[in-house]
């Protein structure tokens, strides 16, 4: 297994399928509140998962009953990155650290989008803030019929700077409802996420959150980890280019990853009715 | 209160709530139809209102029962801008004229867009032609239940050129229903534009649709006018970029942004259970 | 009418009105499967129409009760494309020649997208694969109630790359599920692709859909044929680019179409309460 | 004669050929150093040349023995841009101001370049800061062999934020000299200017460059203002896009202005040796 | 060899070198002038030559002693390109046909720049107008020192809109340079091309010109086609891109470039002091 | 002194001047070639030099008396990077992992680029293949009279996948010569280097060439870090973007930058005629 070394201490790692890691986020007492030695764990673990040959799709949840993350650890923070080590320092020195420590921070969110393996979030109870930069950093969104959103940010007097603003009008289609949540920090439920088409799929509890993801998940491992690695790139390089520099990259990537025995493999098993098996990537 | 001076002619300027302006297209008698000096004037209200400290959320809406507007005024037009001075002209001369008056239309409805304050767009009765380039420029659409809208040009012989076929894609996560009604001018109702999410309510009537948009704006304008402003900006940019784009320069924004008093009083008013109260911006 | 010379082979082009264009992918005992033949003629095809002054809008459906396409012919493929003239070459020589026949592919489907007519896609019974890739290319989608979809791609162990990943994200507002089926490969129905943005109407049947196609040609087909071609350009030329270079485009776009006649006869038409006539394109 | 009205209190604008404007900067006391006034009028005064019917071409130059100019008149700036209305204000609330000031002075220095006219800025004496902010967003630079030329910003604690970093190294194709020069302020001379290709040509003294920048715009005001015109915007545009971008606006351009009659007229007068002659645009 | 069929008729192909295809246009009585069966003959040959296994480096040049090429045909332009089967069109329609015929007229000069093989364009004699379009689209620019070039199109009334003004900025680094020739059409000479670096060389006579370029084909042909054809691709590539996008591309292509058994035949070639010989692509 | 923790094993870092680093790649036995380890560590102590507040400016040079860097490694590349622990993959998996090889390196390059300081490359002797690479990706260049440089990639038979092909064609203004020395492999001397603007100067020996790059290095660090560090990022932004975005990018970037107590440092310093402190950043 690709159990990292060291092992996470702020999130537990496990394979309930064959090819499928369960990523879950573990500070339940604090509803599962970010600080930032746990952003940077986050980056080590899902660069790690990138190139780990045993994960072929990966869930992404949060422990206890309360919450995926309520966010920014704010108490955390207030000693932290809303007021770095820069006492003293003239306006223009503190945006040069403040502008240090986002970058690092948005990089580590990244890590998901980035993660050659696609990412399931299964979210349920609060899903606060920072849960909304990282959900959008993933590839399919589901919850439990209780989630609580809310791009939480302009309560606390600042834009959201970790990839909501960036990629949540990517994520969903309708600009006008993106601009109300992230300017009102309204509250919304699972419902009216399902309907923007911010989550894909509502379920009955965190059990059935994570059963649905449990699905969707094996279902992905079973195919060519070529084949599935490949579209999750071309889809997110075409996300930010015209048609055109799609349509060229796709040629390129696939002029290789057609050379795979799995499409072989995959065809045969078609004919013969049975599951294909892919060597390891 | 920042009343431009010389007050507008076309358009009346109210403060139903503190910070929140309600701007009201005003030609009732003529459907709130346009014509140059109406544009003309919309862009130099938008760009002050921009800069006054006095507003931090825009109601725009149309005066009278009938129309939010129904668009370019055709017997004006058609004594300007699609008829321009250009008699005896060859035809790249007269290209060249279209060409500047289209600019400066553009610009004038793209003042909507740059205002860096967040605007609700309000609309009831007839939203034709125009209305829609000037409710895609806003950031937040909502409508009465009553509500006849049409991408109207190709009616009249021309491709929308005043924004709703650059904006109107980027707005509405359907391109085949925008193209649809961009091609065939067909009329849709409020319903439909809330299915596709061309608008994020419908309301009973004129005054229902207005208090919705008074309780946002109201909301809106509520919160840190640094992070509103913010948020509105980076989300206009990160549109139309990357992710990769997007979150360089929302590093770079909040580098400055996060040095505001309004994340401490922001922070404090939450422990304190009270609204918190921001500086002018 | 403007039958191209010589006729297509696995096509059937009528105009079952005046003005519309119907082609019909005509292989029904294979289910409309396309090997290389096809797609080349499909290109020669499209490119035709784009010029045809009596086309207006395109209809575009398979022939048969079974399937609008079940894609890529495998058996076909599997000597072919997947198989290229390529044995004895090193991986690198084979990548060559594989991106060459990539290239060539995507090049064929994007003649229905850079098509200068309108192109309405009704499709009905299977719609698999390389089916997708066509619609996506299309400008409007419309499917019968019985319609199976499915990115089937990544079940033959291939990243799909004739368009759908590069095309796909950009129809519909959904990004999320976008990625679930194109990493799944599941099928879908007709109202799924409904609630999603993927097709515009859902109607009974072959006959119902093609009705439906039908009725929105037409109505394209009456409109200004400067008016029509220039608000497909200008919606594919934004789509891909910043408002700001969409605008600056329709501009210029816009500087030599204004100056066209149907401006002047669609007015005197909307007054006289008649039909436009509209000169040839 | 176009000259603007009121008539600019800070330039001098006058016709030394026709169709030939020639604009000076004119505060040779003060070594041509800009205030705020002075670049708002200079953007009012290049909009209005662009649109004139009489101007073809337009020289640009400093009045005064001394200096084309020595940039901001950092006496004036200290008390303005670089100290804004904004004591008391928190740093995110100055930078909302700066910003504004920031993008107002960009505005007015960007009126050269999208001023519809070719700009020939003919440089003598010191150039400092501003000066090749200006100079840069001209088309043509030439310059007497005693210019002193400088990025001078960085020596006042700043980086040059008004064109300088964005368009110098489009401009020259040496982009470890533009680093150099920008990073450390150093002082450079006409042959260096000329050497990396900064400068077109080095003329003996303010006469000699003046001299030399009225024949090159005489000869493109003698061309078809339609040809000349599109040349400009089409170079300028294609800069900062792909070469597939800058052909499709190119060929869209061309469909209106080949239309002009000034291309038989241009063909005519070739074939009888004689002058052409061309209409107002 | 690689001759296609049938063979050209305005253009010699000849292979002067193993691997090294010479194409010159032959209409030296017509000092190699232009009309739309050439250029529409030039894009079958390279496009042609671009798949060819024979061939890995093009020299292309001008038949006779007097000119590379003159350019357009104008007598020839005048009945076509600039005068389209349009009588009695209006703008608009007019319009319609001239973008459809510049489109077809640019993919041709294109075809060069997408050619996979290095073209070295040798020039003599006149240059003018579509020569320089021609030469920009090619890779590396050698000239004799009598050549006369001139961005001729100005002086017909029209900007250049085959590629010039696309991509002559992008090939040489001096954007004031451009400007003042494509503004004035004046004519420049081979010590002046030099300078500013739009050849790499400057020779004595056809001959001279011709002998240099037969080379650097013959010494490009000499590598690794693998290797050459990844390094043409990339670096077009990387010219409308970032740095970023750029390396990504680069990444992608060489993962399935280095997999060729060229590399191991360089480096043990290199070992052995002898030539390397590389398998056709 | 920011000397980082461990010491780094293949390179020497000194301060030969307050604020002026010196990195000398430091394996002279073998003419300073790269291999893995080496490249890792060179990220590592950019990275750390980036955010040193000890460090202004950085000098990267090559020990020993005979070369700058002979590029890679090929013996232990052929075992590594050319060679990946890939054996009996089938290419796409072979692919995959030589991409994330190829990224890996192209990142570790990379960090001279984003690292917030200057970085002045002085060369001499053999600089070869990836010399190049790490040349482009510096700020400013120098070289020693005797200096050979190659784009020796295609000689082992690949395109120079580090940052060559994407950054030298930004760095030099003269296409055509790019391609011609990356496509034939061939060497060039200082002079040849300097005309195209590939280096800024030519000194004599190793020595000439350390004392110029100290020069500069010692100028650019006497500046204001603040305005040095926001040159160089607003530098390499709008390299790759249009001059629009450069701008906006600009204005929002010194809405903070321009809050430095390093502006009244350097104006007072300027009247009082000293020489400046400026804090650390």
């Amino acid at each position: 297994m690709a159990t990292p070394n060291p092992a996470p201490k702020h999130f537990t790692l496990t394979y309930p399928q064959e090819y499928v890691a369960h990523v879950e986020i573990n500070r339940p007492a604090k509803m599962n509140a970010f600080f930032e030695e746990m952003w940077l764990e986050m980056r080590t673990l899902f660069d790690a998962l990138s190139h780990s040959p045993d994960t072929r799709a990966i869930i992404l949840s949060g422990a206890g009953p309360r919450a995926f993350t309520t966010g920014l650890d704010v108490k955390a923070a207030s000693t932290g990155l809303l007021n770095p080590d820069s006492d003293g320092l003239d306006p223009a020195r503190k945006a040069a650290h403040l502008r240090r420590h986002i970058s690092s921070f948005q990089d580590c969110i990244s890590a998901i989008e980035r993660c050659e393996k696609p990412v399931i979030v299964a979210m349920h109870g609060f899903a606060l803030g920072l849960a909304v930069d990282i959900a959008t950093a993933g590839d399919v969104r589901l919850c439990a019929a209780d989630t609580k959103f809310a791009v939480k940010e302009v309560d606390i007097g600042l834009a959201a700077d970790i990839g909501t603003l960036s990629r949540l009008p990517k994520v969903v289609g309708n600009f006008g409802w993106v601009k109300e949540v992230a300017l009102s920090a309204r509250v919304f439920g699972a419902e009216e996420a399902l309907r923007v088409g911010f989550v894909s799929g509502v379920f009955e509890g965190k059990e059935g959150v994570l059963k649905a993801a449990g699905s969707i998940a094996g279902l992905i491992a079973s195919k060519s980890p070529v084949a599935v690695g490949g579209t999750k790139e071309i889809l997110n390089w075409s996300r930010d280019r015209s048609v055109e520099d799609g349509l060229r990259y796709t040629s390129v990537w696939n002029s290789a990853a057609l050379q795979t025995t799995d499409v072989s493999a995959a065809l045969l098993s078609g004919i013969q009715k049975r599951k294909p098996t892919f060597e390891k990537l």
